[in-house]
């Protein structure tokens, strides 16, 4: 095995990210190592190279960062019962504890002890990574390294999505990035009689009309709630999948609900803001869940369903795959924003 | 049967309420007349006296108020089936058509074409009063008719404490008027580890200490946050009911919830205001409901399971008794905030 | 209006059925007068033709029998608020009450006072139908009269695949009659991962195969349980739709099922047999369903969104398209097994 | 430490237990060491000792058996986080492996890869014994040892009875052993309407009687069904919970059902027998939970909750406490059958 390896950085406290050797590690009992094959660059990857305020106060330097990979197991610890050499893995980003109250009843992906991949502790863009069992999730070989290591979103996506009904319900998306575009299709391969997608930017809709929307609004040319009651016959959509971070969004996807409807919320709004709760929520009397990360394991293995059965292909949401030693390049493309995901093979 | 019948009327669109003569009414083939033996003065009953903005837009004068009720049957439609000359019974306010979406999957207290007994159409603040067989609830015979005219605050209760787990759970309640209490007995009826009731007023707080509550905080005089945290071992609250309609309490609440916990909204808020959906939902990834009413006839059923087991005894928060004549009193009662429920005899 | 029409009959306590002239019958207020443009043959219907003993002990002859149809609305009650002149309706068989404990807790469908169509009260196989508006169903004038009287074995299905997840899941479904073959259907549109069919006649088995089933098995040619288990990795499937009526069936469907799974009973058996509850249900912990009729509305309202969402296309399953006067060929294709929905025209 | 201690062993493959010396285990990186403080017996150690035919098959000796218990940790390994020297703990009895599906999608109580405490691995029924981090639980101090060590089958109970809801329900409990007597308490606690409890010994009625039960029904003496329907009005109970193990029992359980009930089976019966799937099940329609063991953590944090809060007292199923040298008195008194839980102080 080699001693050394590549692996990117922030080594500093201040903007950038730099490729340095590193030594590759070692795993414990209950750890594999592998070599990774290829890893993904998300949005958080990019605050961490900005180096903004929420990363100067949790991101250590320094620190291998990353988080999103596949990679091939060469090295099992003692104690590891699962995996196998040769094993195709990629790794859930949460690292729990496993014991406290939140672990304990099935809500790993809120332990109170978690630490992220790459942001708290080492993260995988590197050439070796070691990977705690217990949070080591087995691929199926027959799909690429390269859509593997762009899961996650899709298993946001199937948080968000199957934290209700979706069968024959009528559907309002907003926001159309990768975790948007892969709701898309979720609910439109999971029955839902109509999807209706809105982002602001016309290379996101079409990427959500190509994954499955039945009908995409660009917000910034359209009433976005009229045109819901139109297309739902003046009822509201039975489900609001609120994934844009945006207030105004919100209060739109609110005024398109049926009363009674669901409500799942992903996106990150910068501050505080308005809400009607007493029409929006009492009265209007929906089902409103929070949606942090990515409930374990049920929605790796329904992730894994949808890409192996066929029905989700990822290739349509990777827009760019670049070598690893050009992750400069990768970071400037994800800035632009003109992109699904960025993957860096290795 | 007499022809003519006491009734009070919003009679003008103004302040005040008038008792006057008016016709016995005559049920139609599906309904029952029956003769009133107590009703209950609601909130929304004062509303209607005061002539708010709301009851401006919403109630037609001349009209008969009054929506909480017991009476016995006297008369019956021929096309009645469920009921016998000589039932107990009380109606739900909410009269709904039976045909729109809502009503057609379980959701009728939230009915499209919803019209409110006392409101929108005739009351019962009369010595008769025709009730829809659809909207009739028959009594427990056992159970006094001026409880039984408060069972609706009791219905309130039970949809907002049960629409998740209670059982084994710590539980804030934000709110001690008389449905605020009612949760209270509820839940630690219904084996909820620790209730805690929150309010300004100490009059509220026995109350709610009376019904049940194992420990009662004075949010003008605590730190309701450092207090609940300190109950709980530093793990926040399982389920937050909130039932004050302050933007305050809201927040207090949700800052005292465990994540991945329960809230259910029932207070009214006076207009939109600030909240931190990013970290109070979002991250916090709670399960939220809106509830609006009562959802028929489930809470009726379990309403009338606490109040005939003896769990519940509404008898405690019935803190006035006045005749149907001196009505006038019971509003002036009403307002001055210094009540439970105020039940009129007839 | 015509004041005579063509009706069948069970005329007297025998087999055989009779078409014979019959009056037009008069709607009353809360009733629509129907004219039927179409109507199915369903099982039931050849047991009430061959008078077996269930129908000795139920159907009360002189009736007119029938209850799966669509019609266009021509009169309407004066209390009718949903429906209009010209409406295509059809309608709920389950004539429910609307006021026992089952239809006021949401389970209408298992109504204590229940009324079926044409077994208990008079039948939809004339030329012109009374409706009552809570029994009625507003149809999608887009679907054909002859798609929409087939639609009730639809709702069958929807019911019995959605008592659960189905997205990302491995489904068992035991029999490929008209509902059988609808669940296929469902399952596939509504994301499962591997659908598995099973019955002994080839022609439903590819009837399965068309409508969706990934997998279709002879369960009289090959392991039954050897088969699930090679397609689901060892680990068994996550749901058993059981549409068989077989103990054999039901067994091998219990034997194929992961542990934790979930079992949807719909399939009715000649008479009680053995199980091995302990093995089977205890220790191998499913969650079972009964499944009885249809969810009361939300089975009406799924179904139909995948109808008219062009998801599910009834025509594939009916084989048949018949005249009316030409009934007693329709009940001898039933009866001979190699059909799907026989369908008569008006 | 002590190096050496006193355990029971089952020795030989034959009927009997023996007390020997063995050496004070040592607790590796993620474990605990305990000295023990008490241990219950139950039914499955009686088992073991008889040798009977499932014993036979399952159990390896030379072992030390016994899974109940209650210890104080004297020693932990190096990577344990949420324990610490002096705590007082009790362990689940399912060592689950936590990474098979069944583990990884919150039902790790019934692990694929399952190893039982006692029974395929080293059992408890000693001075000091080890535990897994994973598979402790951190008892309240203000709860006695004895008690602590006879919380499992109040943990089955919990499980059985929130495997739905109880709140102003009616149930009907078959079968008064201690998970019985525990499942009325609990019923009792958690707001039903009216707890129904059914055995053959009066020594056990009385125990149920006790903890909680409303009704209590010899079944040897009356007729069960007709009794649960004058007690529902006719009606039938909501809830039905077998735990006697009895196929008479399990008949008359599903025929006191109400139709769309909720049926939950911890019993375990000898064979397989006939059951009414036709009528009982998809006719009447209820939901119907098998259960196994105890869902893994949520249980344990129900127990607590209502043994601390003071609504349970297991002390008053403790019929026997002995000295852990009497241990062979202690299984002839399970053996007779005249008894709660027979704890062992060591």
């Amino acid at each position: 095995m080699a001693e050394k390896m590549r692996a990117i950085f922030k080594e500093k406290p201040a903007p950038g990210l730099v490729m340095k050797q590193a030594d590759v590690p070692t795993p414990g009992p209950r750890d594999v190592l592998v070599k990774i094959l290829a890893a993904s660059i998300c949005g958080t990857d990019v605050h961490i190279y900005d180096w903004d305020e929420w990363s100067q106060k949790r991101v250590p330097p320094p620190i291998i960062i990353g988080h999103e990979f596949c990679g091939k197991v060469i090295e099992k610890g003692r104690d590891v019962t699962s995996l196998e050499i040769g094993d195709l893995i990629s790794g859930e980003t949460h690292l729990y504890c496993g014991l406290c109250y939140q672990c304990r009843t099935g809500d790993a992906h809120i332990c109170k002890n978690v630490k992220l991949r790459g942001v708290d502790t080492t993260g995988c863009f590197s050439d070796y990574h070691v990977v705690p069992e217990n949070t080591a999730w087995k691929n199926d070989p027959k799909i690429s390294p390269e859509v593997l290591s762009a899961q996650e979103p899709l298993g946001n996506a199937v948080f968000t999505v199957f934290s209700g009904e979706v069968a024959g319900k009528t559907i309002l998306i907003m926001g159309c990035g990768p975790i948007g575009v892969c709701a898309a299709a979720l609910c439109h391969q999971a029955g839902a009689e109509k999807v209706i997608s809105v982002d602001l930017k016309e290379f996101r809709l079409k990427m959500a009309k190509e994954m499955g929307a039945d009908v995409v609004l660009n917000a910034g040319e359209e009433d976005v709630v009229k045109r819901v009651m139109n297309e739902t016959d003046g009822e509201g959509v039975d489900v609001f999948l609120e994934m844009a971070g945006s207030p105004k969004a919100f209060k739109q996807g609110m005024d398109s609900l049926k009363p009674g409807g669901r409500v799942s919320l992903l996106g990150i709004y910068k501050k505080p803001f308005e809400v009607d709760v007493t029409n929006d929520i009492v009265f209007k009397a929906p089902v409103i869940h929070g949606i942090n990360g990515r409930k374990l394991w049920d929605t790796w293995y329904k992730a894994r369903a949808f890409m192996r059965s066929g029905r989700i292909d990822l290739n349509k949401i990777i827009t760019h795959r670049i070598k690893f030693d050009d992750f400069e390049k990768g970071f400037q493309i994800m800035k632009s924003g003109e992109c699904g995901k960025v993957v860096m093979k290795l």
